[in-house]
């Protein structure tokens, strides 16, 4: 099931998609199997909101053989992992936000594995059991800050840099998964979720052995080949076979200095 | 006032310390001025908790003059910043858990300012208004770990990486406080934040450019030189003047592989 949270007049609500329409939900019954429907809206009706709010974003870096190839970079023996803050977090419509700090934004999509109950050093065997579903997440990058730091926070961490949604989908396996990105209509990235060097059950055996994994938590997996820049009036869609397409606009900051 | 909180009879509750007194308010109140006074309990009757629980912890790289002189390293252009999960954070009197990943696991002092109001792209000359108060961090590093992944970000975010407390202080200024610690009674680090690099206004100034900063949100900025291993069975006592010392012992994990 293809699971969403929503706005509609000035509420926050919870449903799930099928045919364009959106059957709304308790609260409670997110994400579980069976929910009962309480309610019908349709799609053009509401607002999309992130799929989740986590309490942390736990990304990893080169994690596909043929983006590894493409830069001429060995297989890494662990991953390499990096955090964005909450406030990073946005839905599918709403806007990127060009900093004035950077003048190369890049886009990174990516499946991102949303967490179900608390995970505290998971073996990757039981990792499926503590994975509610899947997302399509755009891991934005001020690629200028990230060489002039060395240190990737800064660049990954700018308000509106982490588009996740627009659904969780519960009944997908995510080892053989097509994922691709275009820019304005056109292909820019595009491989398949088998060319990850480590399964999504793997990075929540590693990750959930360095921090405990809560409900909503977030796992991106890494990116593959064709990264690139987007600039303000670029608009992204960011997909992933079985689980959904993410859109976004890019504009410049509407905030004054 | 050096607010506080803690847990007794099962219950999580809000106070300030004087005299080794712990003098009970409302969570309403926590933080604010003239708190009015609900209960009186004994400092050796409660458990101590972190005095807050931020949804974010923004620290910055090299920032004591002094320390970068121990390092041979130039003073950097900007500061570099790097985030810890919540899942790190602890009280003073909690047991900082000894990962198993690593064999080299350090201590670094740190004064931190305590986020009141969110802060959006807010000047330096304004950043007072922001910050509740301030109080002691230790920045656990597993050092080992740091220097494999390039990435700061898995050798700082073990659970438990993060002892914050005792207290908050409110009515501290930040800019010339002695700051120091010691492994198991032996002086290992020793400054004053007058060396600091960037001062805690202009930290906030910075990160508050890159990322909005929610109510409870924690600034750690940087430890001085001195910087060590500790053990499982060390005691380390980090302290910052006028603040408080905030004490953690360090133990083996004790969960199970």
């Amino acid at each position: 099931m293809k699971f969403l949270r929503f706005m509609k007049d000035g509420r926050l609500l919870h449903g799930f998609t099928e045919n364009r329409r959106i059957l709304e939900i308790r609260e409670e019954e997110y994400l579980s199997d069976n929910p009962e429907v309480i309610a019908e809206h349709s799609l053009d009706d509401v607002r999309i909101l992130p799929p989740v709010s986590p309490s942390k974003v736990v990304c990893v870096g080169l994690n596909y053989r043929d983006h590894a190839a493409e830069l001429g970079m060995d297989i890494p023996d662990e991953p390499i992992i990096f955090l964005k803050p909450p406030t990073t977090v946005i839905g599918s419509g709403d806007t990127v936000i060009y900093p004035e700090m950077s003048s190369e934004v890049d886009y990174e999509v990516e499946l991102a594995a949303v967490v179900s109950e608390r995970a505290r050093r998971v073996d990757s065997s039981a990792a499926s059991e503590f994975i509610a579903g899947y997302t399509v997440l755009n891991d934005v990058t001020a690629r200028d800050l990230q060489r002039r730091d060395g240190q990737w926070t800064r660049a990954k961490s700018f308000d509106t840099f982490c588009p996740i949604g627009p659904v969780i989908e519960t009944d997908v396996t995510p080892d053989n998964l097509d994922i691709s990105l275009k820019l304005n209509g056109e292909v820019r990235q595009s491989s398949n979720t088998s060319n990850m060097i480590f399964t999504v059950h793997e990075l929540l055996e590693f990750i959930s052995h360095v921090m405990t994994l809560e409900p909503g938590d977030v796992i991106a997996t890494g990116t593959p080949p064709g990264v690139g820049q987007m600039v303000p009036g670029d608009t992204v869609r960011a997909t992933v076979e079985g689980v959904g397409t993410l859109v976004n606009r890019v504009e410049r900051s509407v905030w004054m200095d």
